[in-house]
Protein backbone atom coordinates (compact mmCIF):
# COMPACT_ATOMS: atom_id res chain seq x y z
CA UNK A 1 0.00 0.00 0.00
CA UNK A 2 2.63 2.53 0.23
CA UNK A 3 4.27 1.32 -3.24
CA UNK A 4 4.46 5.11 -5.44
CA UNK A 5 2.99 3.45 -8.41
CA UNK A 6 -0.60 3.01 -6.69
CA UNK A 7 -3.01 4.18 -9.26
CA UNK A 8 -4.69 6.75 -7.47
CA UNK A 9 -1.71 8.30 -5.47
CA UNK A 10 -3.54 11.32 -4.40
CA UNK A 11 -6.69 9.17 -3.11
CA UNK A 12 -4.01 6.78 -1.25
CA UNK A 13 -2.47 10.30 0.00
CA UNK A 14 -5.82 10.73 2.21
CA UNK A 15 -6.67 7.67 2.69
CA UNK A 16 -3.15 7.32 4.88
CA UNK A 17 -4.17 11.01 5.91
CA UNK A 18 -7.28 10.05 7.29
CA UNK A 19 -6.19 7.02 9.19
CA UNK A 20 -3.70 9.33 10.89
CA UNK A 21 -6.13 11.40 11.96
CA UNK A 22 -7.79 8.22 13.66
CA UNK A 23 -4.88 8.06 15.34
CA UNK A 24 -5.25 11.73 16.82
CA UNK A 25 -9.01 11.20 17.62
CA UNK A 26 -7.99 8.41 19.45
CA UNK A 27 -5.84 10.73 21.75
CA UNK A 28 -7.24 14.32 21.63
CA UNK A 29 -10.95 12.94 20.72
CA UNK A 30 -11.09 15.99 18.08
CA UNK A 31 -11.22 14.39 14.73
CA UNK A 32 -14.05 11.78 15.31
CA UNK A 33 -17.52 12.94 16.32
CA UNK A 34 -19.82 10.10 17.91
CA UNK A 35 -23.12 10.33 16.48
CA UNK A 36 -26.03 10.67 19.75
CA UNK A 37 -28.05 7.77 19.53
CA UNK A 38 -31.41 10.47 19.22
CA UNK A 39 -30.31 10.69 15.86
CA UNK A 40 -29.41 7.32 14.82
CA UNK A 41 -31.94 5.35 12.39
CA UNK A 42 -30.82 1.65 11.05
CA UNK A 43 -32.76 0.92 7.88
CA UNK A 44 -32.97 -3.39 7.35
CA UNK A 45 -33.13 -3.82 3.68
CA UNK A 46 -32.60 -7.62 1.43
CA UNK A 47 -29.07 -6.91 0.96
CA UNK A 48 -27.74 -5.68 4.33
CA UNK A 49 -28.54 -2.48 6.31
CA UNK A 50 -28.13 0.84 6.12
CA UNK A 51 -27.52 4.00 8.99
CA UNK A 52 -28.62 7.03 8.87
CA UNK A 53 -28.00 10.40 10.48
CA UNK A 54 -30.90 11.98 10.88
CA UNK A 55 -30.57 15.95 11.44
CA UNK A 56 -32.99 17.83 13.95
CA UNK A 57 -31.16 20.77 13.60
CA UNK A 58 -32.18 21.47 10.10
CA UNK A 59 -35.18 19.45 9.91
CA UNK A 60 -36.87 19.03 13.33
CA UNK A 61 -40.41 18.91 12.62
CA UNK A 62 -39.75 16.57 9.75
CA UNK A 63 -37.26 14.23 11.81
CA UNK A 64 -39.80 14.16 14.81
CA UNK A 65 -42.80 12.58 12.38
CA UNK A 66 -40.10 10.24 11.11
CA UNK A 67 -39.53 9.10 14.37
CA UNK A 68 -42.88 8.67 15.20
CA UNK A 69 -43.31 6.64 12.01
CA UNK A 70 -40.62 4.65 12.48
CA UNK A 71 -41.70 3.65 16.12
CA UNK A 72 -45.24 2.80 14.82
CA UNK A 73 -43.83 0.51 12.22
CA UNK A 74 -44.94 2.65 9.21
CA UNK A 75 -42.60 1.50 6.86
CA UNK A 76 -41.85 -2.11 7.51
CA UNK A 77 -42.18 -3.80 4.28
CA UNK A 78 -43.30 -0.72 2.31
CA UNK A 79 -41.39 -0.82 -0.96
CA UNK A 80 -39.16 1.43 -2.75
CA UNK A 81 -41.72 1.96 -5.85
CA UNK A 82 -40.13 4.62 -7.60
CA UNK A 83 -36.25 4.34 -8.38
CA UNK A 84 -34.87 6.21 -11.02
CA UNK A 85 -31.20 4.90 -11.61
CA UNK A 86 -28.51 7.79 -11.05
CA UNK A 87 -31.18 10.21 -9.38
CA UNK A 88 -33.25 8.68 -6.36
CA UNK A 89 -34.78 5.54 -4.17
CA UNK A 90 -38.04 6.55 -3.27
CA UNK A 91 -39.86 4.78 -0.53
CA UNK A 92 -42.86 4.76 1.35
CA UNK A 93 -46.43 4.00 1.06
CA UNK A 94 -46.65 5.74 -2.45
CA UNK A 95 -49.45 8.13 -0.93
CA UNK A 96 -46.97 10.51 -2.52
CA UNK A 97 -48.07 9.78 -6.16
CA UNK A 98 -51.41 8.31 -5.25
CA UNK A 99 -54.15 9.10 -2.66
CA UNK A 100 -52.64 10.98 0.28
CA UNK A 101 -52.89 9.00 3.83
CA UNK A 102 -54.13 9.76 7.29
CA UNK A 103 -50.33 11.49 8.10
CA UNK A 104 -49.69 15.26 8.67
CA UNK A 105 -48.59 17.18 6.16
CA UNK A 106 -44.92 18.76 7.01
CA UNK A 107 -44.08 22.30 6.71
CA UNK A 108 -40.98 23.14 4.38
CA UNK A 109 -37.66 23.25 6.30
CA UNK A 110 -35.82 23.53 3.13
CA UNK A 111 -33.30 26.25 4.39
CA UNK A 112 -32.71 27.78 7.57
CA UNK A 113 -31.57 31.44 9.06
CA UNK A 114 -27.66 31.86 9.32
CA UNK A 115 -26.02 31.14 12.74
CA UNK A 116 -22.13 31.92 13.59
CA UNK A 117 -23.22 28.88 16.39
CA UNK A 118 -23.55 26.59 13.30
CA UNK A 119 -20.03 24.35 12.81
CA UNK A 120 -19.35 25.50 8.86
CA UNK A 121 -16.70 24.64 7.17
CA UNK A 122 -16.18 25.95 4.32
CA UNK A 123 -14.88 24.27 1.03
CA UNK A 124 -16.03 26.23 -2.34
CA UNK A 125 -16.32 29.84 -2.57
CA UNK A 126 -18.40 30.70 -4.77
CA UNK A 127 -19.86 27.00 -6.05
CA UNK A 128 -21.90 26.45 -9.28
CA UNK A 129 -25.10 26.16 -7.09
CA UNK A 130 -24.55 28.09 -4.65
CA UNK A 131 -22.82 31.52 -3.05
CA UNK A 132 -20.73 29.14 -0.64
CA UNK A 133 -20.86 25.35 0.45
CA UNK A 134 -18.99 23.71 3.15
CA UNK A 135 -20.07 21.26 5.63
CA UNK A 136 -21.78 21.24 9.00
CA UNK A 137 -21.56 18.16 11.57
CA UNK A 138 -20.76 16.31 8.51
CA UNK A 139 -23.79 17.44 6.18
CA UNK A 140 -22.76 19.22 2.96
CA UNK A 141 -24.18 22.09 3.43
CA UNK A 142 -25.18 25.93 1.11
CA UNK A 143 -24.69 29.24 2.51
CA UNK A 144 -25.55 32.95 1.39
CA UNK A 145 -24.47 35.20 3.67
CA UNK A 146 -25.83 37.91 1.89
CA UNK A 147 -29.87 36.58 2.69
CA UNK A 148 -28.12 34.79 5.55
CA UNK A 149 -29.47 31.39 4.61
CA UNK A 150 -27.75 27.84 5.10
CA UNK A 151 -29.49 24.93 3.99
CA UNK A 152 -28.42 20.99 3.58
CA UNK A 153 -27.55 19.81 -0.18
CA UNK A 154 -28.19 16.93 -2.42
CA UNK A 155 -25.29 15.00 -2.38
CA UNK A 156 -25.46 10.91 -2.87
CA UNK A 157 -26.69 9.08 -0.04
CA UNK A 158 -29.39 12.16 1.47
CA UNK A 159 -32.67 11.16 2.61
CA UNK A 160 -35.09 13.60 2.12
CA UNK A 161 -39.47 14.10 1.86
CA UNK A 162 -40.99 13.81 -1.90
CA UNK A 163 -43.72 16.20 -2.04
CA UNK A 164 -46.07 17.72 -3.95
CA UNK A 165 -46.43 20.30 -5.68
CA UNK A 166 -47.26 22.62 -2.60
CA UNK A 167 -43.94 23.50 -0.47
CA UNK A 168 -45.38 21.85 2.89
CA UNK A 169 -46.95 18.83 1.02
CA UNK A 170 -44.54 16.22 1.97
CA UNK A 171 -45.42 13.61 4.54
CA UNK A 172 -44.63 10.20 4.93
CA UNK A 173 -42.51 9.00 1.64
CA UNK A 174 -39.06 9.97 0.99
CA UNK A 175 -35.87 9.41 -0.99
CA UNK A 176 -32.79 8.66 -1.17
CA UNK A 177 -29.94 9.94 -3.59
CA UNK A 178 -28.62 7.41 -5.52
CA UNK A 179 -26.69 9.42 -8.31
CA UNK A 180 -24.99 12.13 -9.54
CA UNK A 181 -25.81 15.19 -6.87
CA UNK A 182 -28.98 16.95 -7.91
CA UNK A 183 -28.51 20.65 -6.71
CA UNK A 184 -30.95 21.99 -8.25
CA UNK A 185 -33.36 20.61 -5.52
CA UNK A 186 -31.61 22.42 -2.80
CA UNK A 187 -33.41 24.40 -1.02
CA UNK A 188 -36.77 23.27 -2.54
CA UNK A 189 -36.98 19.94 -0.48
CA UNK A 190 -36.63 19.16 2.83
CA UNK A 191 -33.29 17.03 3.93
CA UNK A 192 -33.55 15.46 7.10
CA UNK A 193 -30.92 12.52 7.02
CA UNK A 194 -28.05 10.77 5.31
CA UNK A 195 -26.81 7.33 5.05
CA UNK A 196 -23.83 7.46 6.67
CA UNK A 197 -23.22 3.89 6.30
CA UNK A 198 -24.52 1.10 4.17
CA UNK A 199 -24.66 2.86 0.74
CA UNK A 200 -23.68 0.16 -0.63
CA UNK A 201 -27.10 -1.86 0.05
CA UNK A 202 -28.76 0.90 -0.71
CA UNK A 203 -27.58 1.13 -4.37
CA UNK A 204 -28.77 -2.27 -4.84
CA UNK A 205 -32.31 -1.32 -4.80
CA UNK A 206 -34.20 -2.56 -7.59
CA UNK A 207 -34.97 0.41 -10.61
CA UNK A 208 -37.76 0.71 -11.90
CA UNK A 209 -38.14 1.53 -15.86
CA UNK A 210 -36.40 4.94 -16.95
CA UNK A 211 -39.12 5.07 -19.45
CA UNK A 212 -41.58 5.23 -16.82
CA UNK A 213 -39.84 7.71 -14.46
CA UNK A 214 -38.28 5.04 -12.54
CA UNK A 215 -41.98 3.83 -11.24
CA UNK A 216 -42.57 0.18 -10.15
CA UNK A 217 -45.61 -1.39 -11.56
CA UNK A 218 -47.88 -3.90 -9.47
CA UNK A 219 -46.77 -6.97 -9.38
CA UNK A 220 -43.15 -6.47 -11.00
CA UNK A 221 -39.87 -6.94 -8.27
CA UNK A 222 -39.38 -4.43 -6.37
CA UNK A 223 -36.97 -3.86 -2.99
CA UNK A 224 -39.20 -3.77 0.61
CA UNK A 225 -37.70 -1.77 3.41
CA UNK A 226 -37.96 -4.92 5.81
CA UNK A 227 -37.58 -2.49 8.66
CA UNK A 228 -36.19 0.56 10.03
CA UNK A 229 -35.41 0.89 13.92
CA UNK A 230 -34.27 4.14 15.80
CA UNK A 231 -31.21 3.58 17.79
CA UNK A 232 -33.63 4.87 20.78
CA UNK A 233 -35.19 2.19 20.82
CA UNK A 234 -32.19 -0.47 21.06
CA UNK A 235 -30.73 -1.67 24.57
CA UNK A 236 -27.58 0.25 25.12
CA UNK A 237 -25.50 -3.00 24.79
CA UNK A 238 -27.12 -3.62 21.34
CA UNK A 239 -26.35 -0.07 19.75
CA UNK A 240 -23.56 0.37 17.53
CA UNK A 241 -20.94 3.06 17.96
CA UNK A 242 -21.10 5.47 14.29
CA UNK A 243 -18.46 7.84 14.46
CA UNK A 244 -18.06 10.15 11.62
CA UNK A 245 -15.32 12.35 10.66
CA UNK A 246 -15.34 15.47 12.77
CA UNK A 247 -15.76 18.04 9.69
CA UNK A 248 -14.96 21.57 11.94
CA UNK A 249 -11.99 19.40 13.54
CA UNK A 250 -8.15 20.69 11.71
CA UNK A 251 -7.31 17.26 9.95
CA UNK A 252 -10.19 17.88 7.78
CA UNK A 253 -9.20 20.92 6.91
CA UNK A 254 -6.13 19.90 5.81
CA UNK A 255 -7.67 17.11 4.18
CA UNK A 256 -9.97 19.28 1.87
CA UNK A 257 -6.56 21.86 1.83
CA UNK A 258 -4.74 18.65 -0.03
CA UNK A 259 -7.46 18.22 -2.25
CA UNK A 260 -7.83 21.68 -3.47
CA UNK A 261 -4.07 21.47 -4.69
CA UNK A 262 -3.17 18.51 -6.52
CA UNK A 263 -0.11 18.01 -8.81
CA UNK A 264 2.82 16.39 -9.14
CA UNK A 265 3.44 13.02 -9.79
CA UNK A 266 0.62 11.66 -10.47
CA UNK A 267 -1.34 14.66 -11.70
CA UNK A 268 0.06 15.76 -15.09
CA UNK A 269 -2.64 18.50 -15.76
CA UNK A 270 -2.94 20.96 -12.99
CA UNK A 271 -6.94 20.05 -11.93
CA UNK A 272 -8.49 23.87 -11.13
CA UNK A 273 -8.11 24.77 -7.03
CA UNK A 274 -12.17 24.04 -6.91
CA UNK A 275 -13.91 21.24 -4.52
CA UNK A 276 -17.44 20.00 -4.94
CA UNK A 277 -18.75 19.57 -1.91
CA UNK A 278 -20.59 16.24 -2.38
CA UNK A 279 -17.35 14.83 -3.65
CA UNK A 280 -15.57 14.71 -0.36
CA UNK A 281 -15.81 11.60 1.68
CA UNK A 282 -16.66 12.00 4.88
CA UNK A 283 -15.58 8.87 6.66
CA UNK A 284 -17.61 6.72 9.17
CA UNK A 285 -16.72 4.17 11.85
CA UNK A 286 -18.84 1.83 12.91
CA UNK A 287 -18.06 -0.27 16.35
CA UNK A 288 -19.85 -1.08 19.48
CA UNK B 1 -48.55 8.88 -13.90
CA UNK B 2 -50.44 12.39 -14.91
CA UNK B 3 -51.36 14.13 -11.61
CA UNK B 4 -50.09 17.60 -10.97
CA UNK B 5 -48.87 16.90 -7.50
CA UNK B 6 -45.88 14.42 -8.58
CA UNK B 7 -42.94 14.58 -5.95
CA UNK B 8 -40.56 15.46 -9.14
CA UNK B 9 -42.91 16.85 -11.50
CA UNK B 10 -39.51 18.81 -13.45
CA UNK B 11 -38.64 15.40 -13.73
CA UNK B 12 -41.58 13.61 -14.88
CA UNK B 13 -41.87 15.88 -17.40
CA UNK B 14 -38.50 15.53 -18.46
CA UNK B 15 -39.65 11.44 -18.33
CA UNK B 16 -42.31 12.38 -20.72
CA UNK B 17 -40.52 14.78 -22.96
CA UNK B 18 -38.22 12.11 -23.56
CA UNK B 19 -40.93 9.38 -24.29
CA UNK B 20 -42.66 12.01 -26.89
CA UNK B 21 -38.81 12.24 -28.13
CA UNK B 22 -38.69 8.93 -28.52
CA UNK B 23 -41.81 9.01 -30.86
CA UNK B 24 -40.66 11.30 -32.63
CA UNK B 25 -37.41 9.53 -33.56
CA UNK B 26 -39.28 6.56 -34.80
CA UNK B 27 -40.67 8.64 -37.47
CA UNK B 28 -37.86 10.54 -38.31
CA UNK B 29 -34.92 9.09 -36.94
CA UNK B 30 -33.34 11.53 -35.80
CA UNK B 31 -33.43 12.04 -31.76
CA UNK B 32 -31.88 8.17 -31.08
CA UNK B 33 -28.45 7.24 -32.13
CA UNK B 34 -27.33 3.43 -32.79
CA UNK B 35 -24.09 2.39 -31.17
CA UNK B 36 -21.91 0.42 -34.11
CA UNK B 37 -20.98 -3.17 -32.85
CA UNK B 38 -17.71 -1.87 -33.14
CA UNK B 39 -18.27 -0.20 -30.23
CA UNK B 40 -20.05 -1.92 -27.72
CA UNK B 41 -18.59 -4.65 -25.22
CA UNK B 42 -20.78 -6.65 -22.70
CA UNK B 43 -19.14 -6.97 -19.27
CA UNK B 44 -21.04 -10.27 -17.55
CA UNK B 45 -21.29 -9.60 -14.13
CA UNK B 46 -22.33 -11.74 -11.03
CA UNK B 47 -25.59 -9.86 -10.61
CA UNK B 48 -26.19 -8.90 -14.32
CA UNK B 49 -24.94 -7.39 -17.79
CA UNK B 50 -23.14 -4.21 -18.06
CA UNK B 51 -22.99 -2.19 -21.49
CA UNK B 52 -19.74 -0.20 -22.33
CA UNK B 53 -19.93 1.84 -25.14
CA UNK B 54 -16.24 2.12 -26.19
CA UNK B 55 -15.04 5.52 -27.86
CA UNK B 56 -11.88 5.42 -30.21
CA UNK B 57 -12.66 8.71 -31.17
CA UNK B 58 -11.13 9.90 -27.99
CA UNK B 59 -8.79 6.87 -26.74
CA UNK B 60 -8.09 5.12 -30.21
CA UNK B 61 -5.00 3.11 -28.48
CA UNK B 62 -6.59 2.25 -25.48
CA UNK B 63 -9.60 0.93 -27.21
CA UNK B 64 -7.75 -1.06 -29.29
CA UNK B 65 -5.88 -3.01 -26.47
CA UNK B 66 -8.94 -3.20 -24.63
CA UNK B 67 -10.66 -4.70 -27.26
CA UNK B 68 -7.50 -7.18 -27.76
CA UNK B 69 -7.60 -7.93 -24.69
CA UNK B 70 -11.07 -8.93 -24.26
CA UNK B 71 -10.62 -11.03 -27.19
CA UNK B 72 -7.90 -12.66 -25.41
CA UNK B 73 -10.11 -13.44 -22.45
CA UNK B 74 -7.65 -11.19 -20.13
CA UNK B 75 -10.15 -9.98 -18.25
CA UNK B 76 -12.32 -13.09 -17.76
CA UNK B 77 -12.44 -14.84 -14.22
CA UNK B 78 -10.36 -11.56 -12.82
CA UNK B 79 -11.75 -8.85 -10.17
CA UNK B 80 -12.32 -5.87 -8.80
CA UNK B 81 -9.97 -5.50 -6.44
CA UNK B 82 -9.89 -1.96 -5.69
CA UNK B 83 -13.60 -0.98 -5.05
CA UNK B 84 -14.39 2.59 -3.42
CA UNK B 85 -18.01 3.45 -2.64
CA UNK B 86 -18.67 6.51 -3.93
CA UNK B 87 -15.76 6.45 -6.10
CA UNK B 88 -14.81 3.70 -8.26
CA UNK B 89 -14.31 0.08 -9.09
CA UNK B 90 -11.41 -0.89 -10.51
CA UNK B 91 -10.95 -4.42 -12.34
CA UNK B 92 -8.05 -6.42 -13.54
CA UNK B 93 -5.19 -8.13 -12.82
CA UNK B 94 -3.90 -6.09 -10.38
CA UNK B 95 -1.06 -5.59 -12.29
CA UNK B 96 -1.74 -1.85 -11.67
CA UNK B 97 -0.70 -2.17 -7.61
CA UNK B 98 1.71 -4.97 -8.04
CA UNK B 99 3.90 -6.36 -10.20
CA UNK B 100 3.51 -5.38 -14.18
CA UNK B 101 2.26 -7.79 -16.57
CA UNK B 102 3.85 -8.23 -19.89
CA UNK B 103 0.72 -6.17 -21.49
CA UNK B 104 2.02 -3.02 -23.37
CA UNK B 105 1.81 0.30 -21.78
CA UNK B 106 -0.08 2.65 -23.38
CA UNK B 107 0.21 6.56 -24.39
CA UNK B 108 -1.71 8.76 -22.49
CA UNK B 109 -5.47 9.63 -24.37
CA UNK B 110 -6.43 12.39 -21.62
CA UNK B 111 -7.60 15.15 -24.31
CA UNK B 112 -7.54 15.72 -28.04
CA UNK B 113 -7.49 18.50 -30.18
CA UNK B 114 -10.82 19.94 -30.57
CA UNK B 115 -12.10 19.58 -33.87
CA UNK B 116 -15.52 21.49 -35.55
CA UNK B 117 -16.44 18.33 -36.86
CA UNK B 118 -17.11 16.68 -33.44
CA UNK B 119 -20.98 17.67 -32.81
CA UNK B 120 -20.23 19.42 -29.28
CA UNK B 121 -23.87 20.30 -27.91
CA UNK B 122 -22.90 23.08 -25.09
CA UNK B 123 -24.20 22.40 -21.29
CA UNK B 124 -22.60 25.23 -19.41
CA UNK B 125 -20.20 27.74 -19.76
CA UNK B 126 -18.08 28.33 -17.54
CA UNK B 127 -18.39 25.43 -15.73
CA UNK B 128 -16.45 24.66 -11.94
CA UNK B 129 -13.84 22.00 -13.55
CA UNK B 130 -13.81 23.53 -17.22
CA UNK B 131 -14.53 26.71 -19.63
CA UNK B 132 -17.35 24.73 -20.78
CA UNK B 133 -18.67 21.13 -20.70
CA UNK B 134 -21.02 19.15 -23.58
CA UNK B 135 -21.89 16.82 -24.93
CA UNK B 136 -20.23 14.76 -27.70
CA UNK B 137 -22.22 11.61 -28.99
CA UNK B 138 -23.48 11.02 -25.36
CA UNK B 139 -19.94 11.43 -23.44
CA UNK B 140 -19.94 14.53 -21.28
CA UNK B 141 -16.73 16.53 -22.40
CA UNK B 142 -15.36 19.30 -21.38
CA UNK B 143 -13.65 21.87 -23.65
CA UNK B 144 -11.21 24.70 -23.72
CA UNK B 145 -11.67 26.95 -27.33
CA UNK B 146 -8.34 29.02 -26.05
CA UNK B 147 -6.33 25.93 -25.64
CA UNK B 148 -8.22 24.48 -28.65
CA UNK B 149 -8.80 21.01 -26.55
CA UNK B 150 -11.30 18.92 -25.44
CA UNK B 151 -11.93 15.79 -23.13
CA UNK B 152 -14.33 13.26 -21.87
CA UNK B 153 -15.27 14.11 -18.39
CA UNK B 154 -15.31 12.27 -15.56
CA UNK B 155 -19.09 11.14 -14.79
CA UNK B 156 -20.59 8.01 -13.12
CA UNK B 157 -20.51 5.11 -15.38
CA UNK B 158 -17.08 6.42 -16.99
CA UNK B 159 -14.64 3.87 -17.96
CA UNK B 160 -10.87 4.97 -17.67
CA UNK B 161 -7.61 3.30 -17.61
CA UNK B 162 -5.55 2.97 -13.76
CA UNK B 163 -2.68 4.19 -14.03
CA UNK B 164 0.80 4.72 -12.30
CA UNK B 165 2.73 7.87 -11.65
CA UNK B 166 3.76 8.53 -15.49
CA UNK B 167 0.85 9.70 -18.01
CA UNK B 168 1.54 6.65 -19.93
CA UNK B 169 1.81 3.80 -17.87
CA UNK B 170 -1.42 2.30 -18.28
CA UNK B 171 -2.48 -0.78 -19.80
CA UNK B 172 -4.99 -3.41 -18.70
CA UNK B 173 -6.74 -2.60 -15.18
CA UNK B 174 -9.43 -0.15 -15.63
CA UNK B 175 -12.37 1.85 -13.24
CA UNK B 176 -15.64 2.33 -13.28
CA UNK B 177 -16.66 5.50 -11.79
CA UNK B 178 -19.32 4.66 -9.28
CA UNK B 179 -19.63 8.47 -6.94
CA UNK B 180 -20.07 11.48 -7.33
CA UNK B 181 -17.99 12.83 -10.53
CA UNK B 182 -14.45 12.91 -9.70
CA UNK B 183 -14.21 15.72 -11.71
CA UNK B 184 -10.68 16.89 -11.07
CA UNK B 185 -9.64 13.59 -12.85
CA UNK B 186 -10.12 14.84 -15.64
CA UNK B 187 -7.31 15.53 -18.78
CA UNK B 188 -5.24 13.01 -16.44
CA UNK B 189 -6.22 9.76 -16.97
CA UNK B 190 -7.71 8.16 -20.47
CA UNK B 191 -11.83 7.51 -20.28
CA UNK B 192 -12.04 5.01 -23.00
CA UNK B 193 -15.86 4.14 -22.84
CA UNK B 194 -18.84 4.13 -20.36
CA UNK B 195 -21.87 2.22 -19.32
CA UNK B 196 -24.99 2.87 -21.25
CA UNK B 197 -27.13 -0.08 -19.52
CA UNK B 198 -26.60 -2.25 -16.73
CA UNK B 199 -24.78 0.91 -13.75
CA UNK B 200 -27.47 -0.79 -11.23
CA UNK B 201 -25.34 -4.26 -11.91
CA UNK B 202 -21.71 -2.57 -11.87
CA UNK B 203 -23.54 -0.57 -8.26
CA UNK B 204 -23.35 -4.47 -6.98
CA UNK B 205 -19.79 -4.60 -6.58
CA UNK B 206 -18.62 -5.57 -3.48
CA UNK B 207 -16.95 -2.69 -1.45
CA UNK B 208 -13.42 -2.79 -0.21
CA UNK B 209 -12.30 -1.44 3.09
CA UNK B 210 -12.47 2.33 3.12
CA UNK B 211 -9.62 2.38 5.31
CA UNK B 212 -7.16 0.81 2.79
CA UNK B 213 -8.39 2.99 0.20
CA UNK B 214 -10.70 0.38 -1.56
CA UNK B 215 -8.17 -2.58 -1.55
CA UNK B 216 -9.82 -6.15 -0.84
CA UNK B 217 -7.00 -7.77 0.68
CA UNK B 218 -6.66 -12.02 -0.66
CA UNK B 219 -9.73 -14.41 0.19
CA UNK B 220 -11.58 -11.60 0.94
CA UNK B 221 -15.12 -11.55 -1.05
CA UNK B 222 -14.69 -9.47 -4.21
CA UNK B 223 -16.89 -9.38 -7.72
CA UNK B 224 -15.63 -11.66 -10.32
CA UNK B 225 -15.72 -10.05 -13.93
CA UNK B 226 -17.38 -13.38 -15.51
CA UNK B 227 -16.59 -12.54 -18.99
CA UNK B 228 -15.91 -9.40 -21.42
CA UNK B 229 -17.78 -10.22 -24.75
CA UNK B 230 -17.46 -7.77 -27.52
CA UNK B 231 -20.49 -7.48 -29.93
CA UNK B 232 -18.49 -8.10 -32.88
CA UNK B 233 -17.83 -10.95 -31.86
CA UNK B 234 -21.30 -12.28 -31.76
CA UNK B 235 -23.23 -13.21 -34.28
CA UNK B 236 -25.52 -10.46 -36.01
CA UNK B 237 -28.71 -11.99 -35.05
CA UNK B 238 -27.79 -12.74 -31.39
CA UNK B 239 -26.36 -8.57 -30.76
CA UNK B 240 -28.44 -6.46 -29.20
CA UNK B 241 -29.65 -3.10 -30.97
CA UNK B 242 -28.19 -0.49 -28.38
CA UNK B 243 -29.50 3.33 -29.01
CA UNK B 244 -28.89 6.16 -27.05
CA UNK B 245 -30.25 9.64 -27.17
CA UNK B 246 -28.71 11.62 -30.23
CA UNK B 247 -27.06 14.74 -27.63
CA UNK B 248 -26.93 16.55 -30.86
CA UNK B 249 -31.09 16.39 -31.48
CA UNK B 250 -33.33 19.34 -31.64
CA UNK B 251 -34.83 17.25 -28.82
CA UNK B 252 -32.37 17.09 -26.68
CA UNK B 253 -31.47 20.71 -26.87
CA UNK B 254 -35.02 21.46 -25.63
CA UNK B 255 -34.35 19.01 -22.63
CA UNK B 256 -31.28 20.75 -21.50
CA UNK B 257 -33.18 23.93 -21.74
CA UNK B 258 -35.94 22.71 -19.72
CA UNK B 259 -32.99 21.84 -17.27
CA UNK B 260 -31.56 24.56 -16.66
CA UNK B 261 -34.61 27.17 -16.32
CA UNK B 262 -36.86 25.65 -13.37
CA UNK B 263 -39.41 27.12 -11.69
CA UNK B 264 -43.02 26.72 -10.32
CA UNK B 265 -45.23 24.94 -9.49
CA UNK B 266 -42.82 22.97 -8.18
CA UNK B 267 -40.15 24.71 -7.11
CA UNK B 268 -40.49 27.79 -4.59
CA UNK B 269 -36.63 28.48 -4.70
CA UNK B 270 -35.77 29.24 -8.28
CA UNK B 271 -32.79 26.89 -8.77
CA UNK B 272 -29.67 29.01 -10.19
CA UNK B 273 -29.51 28.66 -14.30
CA UNK B 274 -26.73 26.14 -14.19
CA UNK B 275 -26.52 22.68 -15.26
CA UNK B 276 -24.01 20.00 -14.20
CA UNK B 277 -22.87 17.99 -16.99
CA UNK B 278 -22.72 14.68 -15.08
CA UNK B 279 -26.06 15.17 -13.75
CA UNK B 280 -27.91 15.09 -17.22
CA UNK B 281 -29.67 11.68 -18.03
CA UNK B 282 -28.67 10.09 -21.42
CA UNK B 283 -31.34 7.51 -22.28
CA UNK B 284 -29.93 3.73 -23.08
CA UNK B 285 -32.75 1.47 -25.24
CA UNK B 286 -32.03 -2.03 -25.85
CA UNK B 287 -33.36 -4.43 -28.22
CA UNK B 288 -32.79 -7.13 -30.06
Amino acid sequence: MNQPWNAFCPTLTLALVLTAAAAVAAQDGTEWRSIEAASIAYMQLPGGEAIIELNAEFAPTTVAQFKRLVRDGFYDGLAFYRVVDGFVAQGGDGSDMADPNSEPMLPAEFERPWSGELPFTSVQKPDMFAPETGFIDGFAAGRDMQSRKVWLTHCPGVIAMARNDGSDTGSTDFYIVIGQAPRYLDRNLTIFGRVVSGMDVVYRVIRGPSDANGMIAEGEPSTIIEKIVLAEDVPVAARKDVRVTDTSGAEFGKVLQSRKKRGPPFFHHKPPEVLDVCQIPVATRIGR
